[in-house]
């Protein structure tokens, strides 16, 4: 296809016509559609039918050490719970605590506590009168809205197709030591799908922050969601929690992972790893704020997937319905925007999003777009701290809960959305 | 009985030599038990058995409101749920968010976003020098943990048996600016098991607090858990947050329950009503630090419970399995101490808990002679903050988790632990 950027003014003006007529057959159909959430589909929720019901007896509700789950105790997680969770997260069952249905719970929580009582007898963060983190951009909304709402002062880092750029981040973390943490999700990344190389993990273990409460907050949300069976496609990171005690930083990490993906989105369990010295803070502020999580919820997922093998068996099933999505959107990007210039995006292996460039300046406008027709996607700026896109040309395809029909529809929208908003753009300086 | 107290020296001695005996040969049966915590029994919990498989399908997963429960969304929870939780509560469903499963946790989180965020505008609680909690005594040891953990100064408020000195609570919030909240168990209190009066609830309902920031938390943990079914052997209690609308000071309460003594204790769901003002709040807090609750277990406790008819059917059979343990205590207690004066006791109408109160200067010897005998009961002085009990004399009986066998085995060890400990302090003095 013809580069949109080395057309004349007549032609982008023909081609303007042309595209505005189906955008306009595609408004007129009065569509509904919403790609904006990195949400499982019904089709992939279906899949744990069984865990509903592995749990069925009175009988059935006591851990293999024999406590009864329905009842209150054990505030850091079953055993068996553990063993499942890091067999997922890739470390021993010592270093883990189950929670509840959302790890974003764990992260805010553990952002709260430095806020309130500090880390490992540093100042607690509330007393200071600065407290920064890095942010890796695009990156997670969610991430940058905890501590956002903490008044933390965010400083973007860009990212690479290897990660943050670690020379920025090692230069930072070392000068500044109000520099507290960095929102990490090392595998398919939100939103580009990047996975973090060895030297970029290693390198992370080895940091030498100014401040002894850095913490790299390490959210492993999409550490087993591959989007192919073969091995040889898949991404493999370094684990982190190992290479920081190599390098000798062994409490310098928090991971992060859930089953959201796994089983239930809303109704899944999750984890943090860390050391003995954070999980032994962890583990008194949770004596204080709950009773216990809900065991008989571990339970169903222990009983449901057993161990890692049954959960990667799983895990098989929704990349056969996950898979075809992601082939959807690409299918469509490279035919309509293929060569065109005004587009550009990523092809992950994994995780839940595509990340699509547009010509700077243009993110907001389509995303406009999109809407006038009754699209919804991810707003322009959120994978950025503050909502701030500097660019103002990403945006963030989330394409697994759509039906496929659903997917193609709103893919049409959005292509033609593109194409028009890139035109306007180039034609005002033509 | 005998007044132990009236008895000479050399009674002391003869009836302290023969108890020592029986206390002997208790002990050397080398018991094993525990009444040291309210959890209700494996026999309460098997009751909810039908909970577990009443969403048993893929199709039962959705709300009545057409809501996939299974995926991310509605983080104050389901309507339906809240609709449930009101009733029991006796409020309206626009007054609850539903939680997860402890309403302890909901308590801490409010106590700590008091601490990050201030109450509607206030200051921060972390940037004031102190902030000061009314603990009314004896009561919660975990209400009393969440403020010692974050360094809140508990001041002391004596419980009557119609509920806290309101003298006292009118008089210190009005003048001390440093008092932002009271811990209340108003139903069926843990652990004396009073229920508040009219003129108690509406003298809360009127405070005039000094801190605009005040609140009331208001722990409504037994609100339905009665011990008898006929109506005027229940114990009923005015609604503070319609008290609090009338007088004028709608924002100044936020009231908890949970269904952990209902459903399951650790597998239960929670809920938090107050005004929308402080509800809003709460609401921004969660839309940060959660992506909602599991709404499938909400769901389970609607369709499972179905109206506040289902649940009060529900908690007869709870009763049916309590009243027993607790009539075993009483006449035990009654049997075996009645008439000396070196024990008295509280006959509460529901709850979980029996207040026992011992001579004063007895109650953490009581407690560690029957732990020299194999009988573990709550650490004396837990029913107060900082585990002082300043007449260290109280002893919180739980007799709802051992079977009836094992309660009648523990009340032996109890009584004569009582007897030889009152003995000893009697003898002190003769």
């Amino acid at each position: 296809m013809k580069d949109y950027r080395e057309m004349s003014r007549e032609e982008l003006l023909a081609l303007q016509k042309e595209t505005q007529e189906k955008y306009e057959e595609a408004k007129a159909k009065g569509l509904k559609l919403d790609i904006s959430r990195g949400k499982p589909s019904a089709e992939q929720l279906d899949l744990a039918e069984g865990m509903l019901t592995v749990i069925a007896k009175n009988e059935d509700c006591y851990s293999d050490a024999g406590e009864d789950c329905r009842n209150y105790g054990n505030p850091t997680g079953l055993h068996e719970a553990k063993e499942l969770m890091a067999e997922i997260m890739g470390v021993t069952a010592e270093d883990v605590i189950v929670c509840g249905n959302a790890s974003l719970t764990i992260m805010f929580n553990t952002v709260s506590r430095s806020f309130t009582h500090g880390v490992m007898g540093c100042t607690p963060w509330s007393k200071l009168d600065k407290v920064k983190f890095l942010c890796p951009v695009p990156g997670y909304d969610r991430h940058f809205g905890v501590t956002e709402y903490f008044g933390v002062e965010m400083v973007n880092v860009p990212m690479t197709p290897e990660g943050p750029d670690m020379d920025l981040v090692e230069k930072l973390v070392a000068e500044d030591e109000s520099i507290k943490g960095i929102w990490c999700v090392p595998k398919y990344s939100n939103p580009q799908g990047y996975s973090y190389s060895d030297e970029t993990v290693r390198r992370f273990a080895a940091l030498k922050p100014a401040a002894k409460d850095f913490r790299i907050y390490w959210d492993n949300a999409y550490g087993i969601h591959h989007l192919y069976e073969e091995e040889d496609r898949q991404d493999k990171i370094l684990n982190l929690l190992d290479e920081c005690k190599k390098a000798g930083n062994p409490d310098m990490v928090y991971m992060f992972a859930s089953t959201s993906k796994v089983s239930y989105a809303g109704a899944g369990i999750s984890a943090v790893a860390s050391s003995p010295a954070n999980l032994a803070e962890i583990k008194t502020y949770m004596g204080y704020q709950t009773i216990g999580y809900n065991k008989v919820n571990q339970l169903r997922h222990v009983r449901y997937f057993r161990n890692l093998e049954g959960v990667m068996a799983h895990m098989m099933k929704h990349a056969a319905i996950v898979r075809p999505k992601f082939e959807a959107v690409w299918r469509v990007l490279e035919r309509e925007l293929g060569g065109t210039g005004i587009g550009s995006w990523t092809t992950p292996k994994g995780g839940y999003f595509i990340s699509f460039d547009a010509l700077p300046g243009c993110a907001k406008a389509i995303v406009a777009k999109c809407k006038e027709a009754g699209l919804v996607i991810t707003g322009a700026g959120s994978s950025y701290p503050y909502h701030k896109d500097p660019q103002d040309s990403n945006i963030r395809i989330a394409p697994t809960y759509p039906t496929m029909e659903e997917l193609e529809t709103a893919l049409d929208v959005f292509v033609l959305s593109v194409k028009l908003v890139s035109i306007e753009k180039l034609l005002e300086t033509r």
